[in-house]
């Protein structure tokens, strides 16, 4: 990449388009020249990046020829239509979107698990890389240290899913909704199936008629096996969304490959720590562990409720017993490390 | 107990107290009189009941000499010191606290499940019966079918839990932090631990320090294994409050004692319907499962996402092939089956 590369934003006016622009702008990334392009709709607007007003542009064929860098978060269909394409002309492309992500030709990648799929070369070549679904990013993150030194064999999942996966509309209508039901008006569901104030409800994706399985929980599954270069690794997943306006949590239950105390599972998070992107909030006696609302605006993954699983714990146990199974609560900015943030370490990577 | 009893209400401010009264009259439960009792700032208020006022008294030693039915829910304590010298004068109590849960004395009853533990006579003696914990109750009654038909050896369920857990004064903080945040004021949290408004945090019950289990937690697997009549069973908790008013979802992934296709499961489910208190909303294609406000002011326990856990499929699988884990998501009204309805499911069998 040009040391000095001019960037692309496809999807600017989405939700995560500008915490990309925010999150370029606070990591300082080297940026000679920004475009933001966005549907018709959109274009001629103008948004703020470094203080500065940056005009809007339709993306159509060819509008990327010249770009260094180009970070999609448009849609599949709107990736599959322009990013090969930038790709053949010379610019790096870094995909929000599902289109690539099971395409095993392309990395698909989360920087702290598995950067060593990206090209080698540097200053890298015209390449696409896809970043992961953004539960499978959270879920990841956080059991990777005890993958490193356990092993896993097996993870029961259940999320706690914020609108802001549905993009700015569906966090528009989760606030709208709840206006309504506040003043005694009905809630109107426009965006997903369910009224969704103060209710939660499957997770919206598709649905597979004979797995039983929203499109959320095959990517978790599809998208694990190729990070974790595991094929055999078993993941029991389900996708809800909850009432939450931007960071997503999970309940997840892990198998280890090899026993571990709880003493040895806390310690391997803790040391594994924010470089890893994980910070750990596991007071009991406070009764204080991550919320959505914690991981708003941050960069890590954070991890509690570390515990044994009960039902491994037998007479005479203690934290320094091993363990086959055990227990965490985690929660991550989906708009962050879900997808703004990760994009941007890859193309920092890149570099 | 009396054929055209006495009843007593005590807590009748509270949610449940409310929804004890609402329950009586919908099921035209017999009653010669009702009385209200509840804390002193409440008494010389008045509630309605069958359309008449009732006039709340503070409840002291003695006050429920004459009562025939008295249905308890005004906390640990206060059935601590009231329930069992209302038993010793004669009273038939059905308690929603979690004082006699333990108790191996005293019956802990799901109408549904364990209706052999009351005692046999007619009319019934005194007697104290306690309700179990509402996230038991609800886990119960929607696993219960598959325990009657294929055994279950062990549960991971994560809850997603309403306010109205924690009571009526919970329920009003949910809503009022929400308009503060929606008015772009700071939510500040009164009752619960963490803001609440478009939030979520694990369960507030304290914690051990040691299992690091929440009281939620550990209700549910020592009243699973007291109603269930099952020490060996092993369940792995996790609950967690979310920001809905009045019903309790939750995650489950079940182990079976025997292995059971898909279609068995969702048999045994459908048979079981109504009756056993269980109806199934299972729509793939329309992306229809059960949700808070689905059961919401309803007396079933929905149950939905019936699926073969994922990591039991192998290639060839149908939904007819027999595997040792299922996946479950079920609603039910804390307010109603978690609480007032089982209440008086129990006097209904009592009477």
């Amino acid at each position: 990449m040009n040391t000095n590369p001019t960037i692309a934003i496809v999807g600017a006016t989405g939700a995560v388009g500008r915490e990309m622009m925010l999150v370029l702008e606070q990591r300082r990334f080297p940026c000679r020249a920004l475009r933001l392009f966005a549907s018709a709709k959109s274009a001629g607007q103008s948004l703020t990046f470094r203080n500065e007003p940056v005009q809007i542009e339709e993306l159509r064929a060819g509008a990327l020829k010249g770009i260094d860098l180009a970070l999609f978060s448009a849609g599949a269909s709107i990736s599959r239509t322009f990013a090969p394409a930038a790709v053949q002309s010379g610019t790096i492309v870094v995909d929000n979107s599902s289109a690539f992500r099971g395409d095993a030709t392309r990395p698909l990648v989360i920087p702290e698990i598995n950067p060593h799929t990206l090209p080698a070369a540097r200053p890298a070549p015209p390449v696409l890389v896809a970043v992961p679904n953004c539960s499978t990013i959270i879920m990841l993150v956080a059991a990777n240290p005890l993958r490193q030194r356990f092993g896993i064999a097996r993870m029961v999942v259940s999320t706690y899913q914020a609108a802001s996966g549905a993009g700015a509309s569906a966090m528009a209508e989760l606030e709208e909704q709840t206006r309504d039901v506040l003043a005694g008006r009905e809630a109107v569901p426009r965006i997903f199936p369910e009224p969704y104030a103060f209710n939660l409800f499957s997770h919206n994706a598709p649905m597979d008629p004979v797995s039983g399985l929203n499109g959320e929980e095959s990517k978790m599954i599809s998208e694990t096996r190729r990070i974790w270069e595991d094929p055999e690794i078993l993941l029991s997943p389900t996708c809800i969304r909850v009432p939450v306006l931007r960071a997503h949590s999970q309940s997840i239950n892990i198998t280890l490959r090899r026993p571990a105390s709880e003493r040895e599972v806390r310690a391997a998070l803790l040391e594994a720590g924010p470089a890893a992107g994980v910070v750990v909030i596991d007071d009991r006696a406070g009764n204080r562990f991550p919320t959505p609302q914690k991981a708003s605006g941050g960069d890590a993954v954070l991890v509690g409720r570390i515990r044994a699983d009960p039902s491994c714990v037998r007479a005479g146990w203690t934290a320094d017993t091993p363990v086959e199974r055990v227990d965490l609560f985690v929660s991550g900015d989906q708009l962050r490390k879900g997808a703004a943030l990760n994009a941007v370490q890859i193309a920092e990577l890149l570099r």
